[in-house]
């Protein structure tokens, strides 16, 4: 205690109104809108993070996981933070001092690949493609085969171009080359087909506010048994404590062994989430996803504006348009947001100032908002 | 896309009910419980993470930040994790490979500071103590002329042993060293006095699950000027990315580049609790937690309990109390959770099975909680 009499700085006592938001339709690339079930979800009165009642949700958390996953995997939890937690926590575990790491670069998030990647001491290999297009099966042999990678890093759905990398026989290829397989599907998990255990993907992160409509702030994670053999015999400690795989799955497991405190109420969101999914079932919240994704390519047709990704691996989650000649994309963003309190989002890197990006994500991929978007659209360009 | 017909597994689609907790009243050492206006705010309406709305909510939520901080930081913010994230981050960012950082360790939480410390590649001599002791200023001035440290760590609320690390002149002695302070207030923050500027403290952290009563899953990190000066003259990258200062800061500052997707709702949550401390107000606020922890004391005292720690450095947040010889620390905090629906925490490391621990922190610390807790105690030992 300190006993010396003080003196109050009352500078920044700021004296505010309850917290308020406006009624945005949130189109872009995520966060999507929660669903009005996860909201409330998030409310619910706390327990603490060892309470055999939350014991019991989290094992909920991880079944319906698995569920949305499709996959067995053991380890398949929610990591305590946001997508980029999530995907730095495949990296850090899984990837050791000196290994090389093979990156598929066709947008901002394999850069980020490549930038965290690097900190966990990789040797890293970019193998890039214009951003919009994807990598075929022949380009990923010859990049296994030239660099003998340890880990090939892709990114299912590439949330700032809307392509979607086919995975088809990739891990047949990392398997005879030895190398693990970690697919970025934060923009995938929930909205369109994934199989982590059919596909032979050996670790995968997402993250809650896409087509999953739960809040940000709490993200899947999943190892296969090949990441976590990998996980088993590192030599080294993984360099980042928080994201320690090895600690984390004693929490998640069977042990319960106190590591970080759980973010309770996320948890809460997500098991609703999730619930959602499993209440629908994937193969009709795909099919729902492809539709309404459908409805918008063709109105967005009707408009002449045109997709940047040819429809053979065009995502249903999110789509890039071309923004047409002599108009200032901000100015339609800005105004979408101002006048008709739609969120759609400006193109990133290479593609800022050419594309929008479009979500129809999870509670948010629903024919209504696709026709009220065109109809905005339709008085903005 | 995936062409082929697929075929889904349904092990996992389990069919759940709606998330349901029990009423707990919680006493141990956090998560404690969320004010209710601060679970109404988690279900706000989402926005976008770059919004207007939310960069607003942004600036007030640092500003609440350093009205319970008592600082003119520049660099306070809520970071996108646990307690443990913002404790890592102070380290990630602060700490070169090779520094040698000095760690006071009276507790669980000055071990983690070491082993977080470790993988960042520090030299960490740890500075030890009996748990439930203290340092005193003579110890801390060997230390430092001693080791030479580039970081002294101390906790100053330890929530493991209940014993609050006096601060004064401490930061005097790591200027004279030129050593920076990096102090815990996971269990301070807005429970008892605490001045980052009036008594020099470079960086500190804290949790919002503790005595600011919201729930966990965001983290108020603070850094000073000296702070700021090491992180802008590092010679490496810092080691992770996801809490990489250099990068968050740029999100929180005027740029509001894109690093990842703020925790939105969590920071509806964390503005409302800070908002019900500058209504309050700190001094009204602190003097509320010493006058519950006096009577909790007194009540223990009557029921012939000892308090572990001397009331001289006692927290006021959280009390240890000693397990009576005969008595089955375990079975009392079993029988409280299932009979009473109160939850109180056993010992950890040193002190399992010796003492258990009582919180009184935030929304909760109020009377009728504290005769309550008395009660179903004097049933049960």
């Amino acid at each position: 205690m300190n006993d010396k009499p003080w003196q109050i700085n009352e500078a920044h006592r700021r004296q505010l109104g309850q917290v308020d938001m406006p009624p945005r339709l949130l189109l872009g690339p995520g966060p999507s809108n929660a669903h009005p079930r996860v909201l409330q979800a998030l409310s619910m009165r706390q327990v603490g993070h060892l309470d055999p009642a939350f014991v019991q949700l989290m094992n909920e958390v991880q079944e319906l996981l698995r569920y949305a996953w499709q996959t067995d995997n053991s380890l398949t939890i929610p990591v305590s933070g946001t997508g980029s937690a999530a995907m730095e926590a495949t990296l850090a575990n899984l990837v050791e001092p000196g290994d090389t790491v093979l990156v598929g670069v066709n947008g901002y998030f394999g850069l980020r690949l490549v930038d965290m990647a690097e900190r966990y001491g990789a040797m890293v290999v970019a193998m890039e493609r214009p951003w919009g297009e994807v990598f075929t099966l022949d380009e990923i042999r010859v990049g296994l085969e030239t660099h003998r990678p340890a880990v090939l890093a892709l990114v299912h759905a590439e949330t700032s171009t809307g392509a979607c990398q086919p995975l088809d026989g990739v891990a047949a290829l990392c398997q005879e080359f030895d190398c693990l397989l970690l697919v970025d599907t934060v923009t995938s998990l929930g909205g369109l087909p994934l199989f982590i255990d059919d596909w032979g993907i050996d670790a995968a992160y997402s993250g809650s506010q896409k087509c999953l409509s739960c809040p940000p702030g709490i993200s899947p994670l999943t190892f296969g048994p090949r990441a976590l053999d990998k996980l088993q015999r590192r030599r080294t400690k993984v360099a980042n404590w928080y994201l320690d795989m090895s600690l984390v799955s004693k929490y998640w497991g069977n042990e319960r062994t106190y590591h970080h405190t759980a973010p309770i109420n996320m948890n809460y969101g997500l098991r609703e989430a999730l619930r959602l999914v499993a209440e629908e079932g994937l193969e009709a919240r795909w099919a729902r996803h492809r539709a309404n994704a459908q409805l918008l390519w063709d109105g967005l047709a009707e408009l002449d504006l045109t997709c940047h990704v040819p429809e053979a691996y065009r995502l249903p989650s999110l789509t890039t348009v071309r923004v047409p000649d002599g108009i200032d994309a901000k100015v339609v963003t800005g105004r979408l947001l101002q006048e008709y309190n739609i969120e759609i989002a400006n193109g990133l890197g290479q593609l800022a100032g050419k594309v929008w990006r479009i979500g129809l994500m999870g509670y948010n991929s629903r024919p209504e908002n696709v026709l009220l978007l065109l109809a905005a659209l339709a008085k903005l360009i």
